[in-house]
């Protein structure tokens, strides 16, 4: 089956979508994306998806180009078209073609470029990577400095997991005034004795969809959550780690550059938290 | 007349120049450029230009899709059939269509994307600009920590930009732990006491193809240079300020911050450069 995928109002079989060769996204990086996560044919945390994505539209000053009500739209026909049961929405949006290529924005009045696609996961629920955990190694942060804005300037985490995986890990914890950021593409935690550990919000971190909820959800199960930066030393010394992230969920981490935490096997909390996550996610998916 | 751009083998008129929606570029900003300028239908330090992208094409391990002498023929081919007299030839490779957006670069036999196009600017030698200067601002340096790779990743020196323009200057000087490292979009440059000093090369910076060639004409003249990083304090009680890219050749700079800089006016240092640079050139362009 050809995929169909949405683009500036149209729905397109995969292979006819195309932009423009000037399309600031593709010139400049000027684009913003979500990636909201599929279970059961339904959408998990859309709407917190559909608020980051107007807060990084607003950052840079690109117009919005759908209501909420039609991003909804667009994303369910997608679901729908290409029978997704589990998988991912991926949405972009772009400054548009300005023409030729100038530091300076275009007019105010250019057209937003509007991407999105599905893809299937159907083991996203029962990922094996959950059921063995992830092994990380520790990286240099070496992004730029608004990383509360999604924007697709992801070649430094791209690079670093190609760094990880040649290494042999799955991922990459990635280090910046000697503590932990993030992940590649996900919020990081550590547990020691009972209680979360987990950077606090601000420019050096996304602020991730499935770390609010995971926030949320420990709360109510009473568990003690701190917000605030750690080392990679002091996640080598703690009980658990995981990271999440939307299309991960909770992911437990078993080993920091080579030292296992805990008993290098996936941990208690995370393992509770990730149960959780997912049934939340399936009641209040829409 | 409709403009005639390069994309993967084939010269096409501009407004059919497309891209996938999957390609990394797009997706990832995994993506280097080049922009060579033209004078008399010649392009200017073309061999440093391709020498470049090389290297940034070998930093993030993407393969050089054309040989020197291909993109030669590329560039000379825009250049005609544009019939460009003075302008430049814009460039740039993506890591190409991975199919679905994956953190893991796609196989390594993934064909590269190739996108070339060409800009007429007829004032290119007796740019207005150069016979006023510009005014700066500063703003803190938020970008990546690989200056050194040209990448795509412009949103930044775009919204600096922006903000220059908001402020009624023409651009922004970028400064990170205290000291300058670069314009927008251009190396910088002060001169004191007729010693030229401009930051050394590393990560922090581009390696400038225009820089290059005005240290060597700058030595070859018997002028002082010594590369080092200065604040904008120094900046502000120099007796000359300047800025060099490829498409700005040498540039005066003639008040930061709202404080001029030496006379206020574009100084000696600065337009004998940018006359040696713009004579040699000519002389040297193919």
């Amino acid at each position: 089956m050809t995929r169909t995928v949405y683009l500036n109002g149209d729905y397109l079989p995969e292979t006819e979508a195309k932009v423009s060769i000037f399309d600031r996204g593709f010139i400049m990086a000027d684009a913003v994306y979500e990636v909201t996560s599929v279970i059961d044919s339904k959408l998990v945390d859309f709407a917190g998806h559909m608020a980051r994505l107007e807060r990084s539209l607003g950052e840079l000053g690109i117009a919005k180009p759908l209501t909420t009500d039609e991003w909804l739209a667009v994303h369910r026909a997608l679901i729908e078209k290409n029978e997704i049961a589990d998988g991912a929405v991926y949405l972009q949006v772009t400054r548009g073609n300005g023409g030729d290529r100038d530091f300076v924005y275009p007019p105010s009045d250019t057209a937003p470029t509007v991407v999105a696609y599905t893809w299937q996961k159907p083991l996203l629920v029962d990922n094996p990577d959950a059921q063995r955990g992830w092994t990380v190694i520790s990286l240099p942060d070496i992004r730029w400095h608004r990383r509360d804005i999604k924007t697709v300037q992801l070649l430094y985490p791209s690079m670093a997991k190609m760094e990880a995986k040649a290494k042999g890990a799955d991922d990459a914890w990635l280090v910046e005034d000697g503590t932990v950021t993030e992940g590649t593409s996900n919020n990081v935690y550590i547990v020691k004795n009972g209680r979360i550990i987990t950077r606090e919000l601000s420019k050096d971190i996304l602020h991730g969809i499935t770390r609010a909820a995971v926030l949320r959800f420990a709360a109510e199960a009473q568990m003690e959550v701190e917000e605030r930066p750690f080392t990679i030393a002091e996640a080598q010394a703690a009980d658990e780690a995981f990271a999440t992230s939307a299309s991960s969920f909770v992911m437990p981490v078993v080993s920091i550059d080579g030292t296992p935490v805990g008993t290098g096997k996936p941990g208690p909390v995370a393992r509770r938290l990730r149960e959780i996550y997912v049934e939340e996610s399936r009641k209040a998916a829409i």
